[in-house]
């Protein structure tokens, strides 16, 4: 018996040693995350077909990571954000809906500068114009607990390399290391970038000097040489796994491209092609935009694999609001950017919310699939945080976004019952523009754009326009086009839909346009 | 039986349940490193004498909390650094002396602009006036291993708070981010703050904004509020380490206070009782830098005592310089602020290169004791990587520091074959406009400046001057002041040191000041 002892001891020992080891590297057991986040891109901003055909973007643009990463795991055809892009990165960050967070529009990167475009008959309400916070600080902001803070304090190295534009300068969240960000790259208020070259040292006037407003911050280093900004963030974020990696800690890299935002300046390692293809040179800088971001993706995707640790990192895939289909500073036409999808950013139709989004989790997500069911953009906190292990978190704020983990798991599943809503109180400008240029006359809710509020639920989506009192209803499934308005057909999926919106409005607290005579505020009215 | 194969089993698992944990937290083994550097403070400039005596200045300035550090751990009595920031600074984190790496005077924050004043019949050799480099990547830069690099490699998380002054803008060491620290808060090329108070944005012009060259970047958030320099560089102090505790790794802080570098502005938690005291009020607003600055360290022994990690935290104290003696800015009496010891930052005497330096690691230092071991800056980075844990490092550069953790271990340790040397081929112009102002036809040697080089081994030190090829000899233990010169009295000492100081500086590849007529160096040549 005593050799029975002797052997439990051993083999206790073994058992502890083992378990200590792999209790040192316990961390590992969560997954690194990459959220690969795009700006500006169009869902068929890709050689990836995100539809059921392939659109005519998807023959000239090449992304052959895209397609890779998708082949690896799941692409979601049916994922939204909101249709700017400070709404949506505040959404996501926060798990808040739009209405919610009220940073309804895009922020100034200057405090105190709503970039409300006027509406005829209508004021704007008190919208968090000036971003969100870490703490109360000042007026006009969104204050809650962020993603990002959550993660660090959970044990994540967490890094933004890229655009922030959670806020406007002098507000915290201007600086994402004050939002929990331990590492925060080339990252503050500013929304674009003034310039993608280093050799102009990214817009700024000197060389390793700094210019207010604009010039990418933090990147002196690469100041005057021949290399496009995409191409400096990817280096900056392989950097940034590398301490990751040398602390033994799992990582969050917030992976932020400015592309394919303006201005549209070309990638000159993909320019020729594009030329070549007959693109105008226009549209062939965009293109290389758009190839010179998937180009990062798949230099990510190799540096997971070379350092091992490809079998633990989650890669996320997804773009901020929908392509832009403005003239200038696009040449296409007008609104037609984004086909088969109606309109483009900025606007509630498809084009100015749907999104390519790809989800690859090693041993979770199945190779090849395709998930239909509705996400949007403040789904990834709680997705994220749920593919981290933090549970019963704490936060300021009432998270709206749902995970979508059970659709990675399984990309058949789909849950009807779950309803988006989009809610825009406001007008975007340069949509008018655009409008006023190419067909004088229309109307911005013609695009989709002016003060608007929208819901999808299963197949089904409505619009409601503040400024004409309209309700259009589309089925998304039969008609990605938005060509068939089937409100005056359909009143009683009109009535689900208005009524729910209005609820889930109001829930989530909505401010809504103003009405300039009686200083009211125009609530929806359904006029059927 | 059975039973007791139950009772082992749970004992095993038990003990792996704690062991595993133990593992978990294997990094905590590895003590946390507070490096607390102060800027420009001389020997004397605080309540706690290092001296045998008291010194005119300690019964002026207020510094409780060096007085509890020096209750707690090793004051050490014989602690040097070089004479000027920027040479001290690369060699604290090269390890290299000063003569190897060859950034021998202070850098200016744009590149290409050695910061020399004139000499009669001298020119300056080509000394790395831009500083350290992580990389080869520009000229009269020195490439090196640095402390952070290697400790952030090794599962640091490692951080400087405020003054950086390792290289001139546009050089990649001028962000710290590229020189191992995962943060960098509020510091790049800058030797001094423009500005210490937040309601004046630290210097800059804009509030949020930046002003290229000495105003304090990255702490926009506190723009326009009612806080100084020194108190916020702890606030952020505190947030690194609340981030590495949150990681569960240790930390490397390098503490890098502005203070009580110039310009001498007031913090007003301090001012009126050094009026009160009847100090004039440049000096009263010096003696707030200086207090501040205590402050600042009694939070952090605070912050870690509060954390429950000061059983595991090395708090270590150092100035980068003598203390400033020039008049103006200052309003002592000229190359007398630091008396008893001779003459102020600049000089390779006392005065410039004494420095208050304190010890504390837990269970290691024994508290209240007081070594008198020769140690200066370069010797950190071995005793940084002792405490680490870390052996057998490739650094790309020669290492001349030694670690002093045997003599934090037992205070009455002595090694006087060591020898500490200084070098200085060059002309501080600061030094020359004083003496002009208040000492007409004085010569810069006078004061211990000009080109010159020194050794102290054990009690003796000697001075060698380029321009007077005079040499000076000392017993610095019988004589700190510097008052009797016994280099004719003891030609045997003189021969000793003068020629282990040439040896040293051959072996350092050191750079030594030019005759203009000859175009040749200008090596040490001893007439006595």
């Amino acid at each position: 018996m005593k050799k029975a002892v002797l052997n439990f001891l051993l083999m206790a020992i073994g058992f502890c040693v083992i378990n200590s080891v792999h209790a040192q590297n316990n961390n590992e057991k969560r997954p690194n995350i990459i959220l690969f986040l795009v700006d500006d891109m169009g869902w068929t901003d890709t050689s990836l077909p995100f539809g059921d055909a392939p659109a005519p973007n998807n023959k000239i643009y090449e992304t052959p990571n895209m397609q890779k990463l998708a082949n690896m795991g799941v692409k979601f055809s049916n994922a939204y954000a909101h249709s700017i892009c400070t709404p949506s990165r505040v959404s996501l960050v926060t798990g808040m809906g739009v209405a919610r967070h009220r940073v309804t529009n895009w922020t100034n990167s200057d405090v105190d500068q709503p970039t409300d475009a006027p509406y005829a008959g209508m004021k704007w309400p008190e919208w968090n114009y000036n971003g969100m916070s870490a703490r109360q600080e000042y007026k006009n902001t969104v204050v809650a607990t962020s993603l990002p803070e959550i993660l660090r304090k959970s044990g994540y190295y967490t890094a933004i390399v890229g655009k922030g534009h959670f806020a406007a300068f002098g507000i915290s969240a201007s600086n994402p290391q004050n939002i929990g960000f331990i590492e925060s790259v080339a990252s503050d208020a500013i929304g674009n970038p003034r310039n993608y070259y280093a050799k102009d040292n990214f817009g700024n006037k000197e060389k390793y000097g700094y210019t207010y407003q604009r010039g990418v911050r933090g990147l002196e280093e690469y100041h005057g040489k021949d290399l496009f900004l995409t191409e400096v963030l990817t280096l900056e974020a392989m950097k940034v796994m590398d301490k990751a990696l040398d602390l033994k800690v799992p990582f969050f890299l917030y992976m932020s491209h400015y592309a394919v935002h303006t201005p549209i300046m070309s990638d000159d390692r993909f320019y020729q092609k594009y030329i070549d293809k007959g693109l105008d040179p226009v549209e062939a800088k965009y293109a290389t935009l758009v190839e010179g971001m998937d180009k990062s993706l798949g230099d990510l995707m190799n540096y997971v694999k070379e350092k091992g640790i490809g079998e633990n990192t989650v890669i996320l895939f997804m773009s901020d609001n929908g392509g832009l289909a403005l003239n200038p500073p696009r040449k296409g036409k007008p609104f037609k950017e984004n086909l088969p999808l109606r309109s483009g950013k900025g606007s509630l139709y498809e084009g100015g919310i749907k999104e390519p989004m790809i989800a690859y989790w090693p041993g979770v997500t199945k190779a090849g699939t395709k998930a239909t069911q509705n996400i949007l953009i403040e789904d990834f906190f709680p997705t994220i945080l749920e593919m981290a292990k933090i549970k019963n978190v704490n936060t300021k704020q009432q998270v709206d976004g749902v995970s979508f983990v059970k659709y990675m798991k399984d990309s058949n599943l789909i849950d009807d019952s779950r309803s988006l809503i989009w809610h825009f109180p406001s007008n975007w400008g340069q949509g008018e523009s655009t409008l006023k240029k190419h067909y004088e006359g229309m109307k911005v809710e013609e695009i989709g754009m002016g003060p608007a509020s929208a819901i999808k639920k299963g197949d089904w989506k409505l619009i409601y326009f503040y400024g004409t009192k309209k309700v259009e209803l589309y089925n998304i499934k039969t008609d990605i086009g938005e060509e068939e308005d089937q409100a005056k057909s359909n009143p009683k999926k009109v009535k689900e839909l208005f009524g729910l919106l209005n609820q889930r409005l109001k829930e989530q607290g909505a401010q809504y346009p103003i009405d300039e005579a009686t200083d009211k505020e125009l609530l929806p009215v359904l006029n059927l």
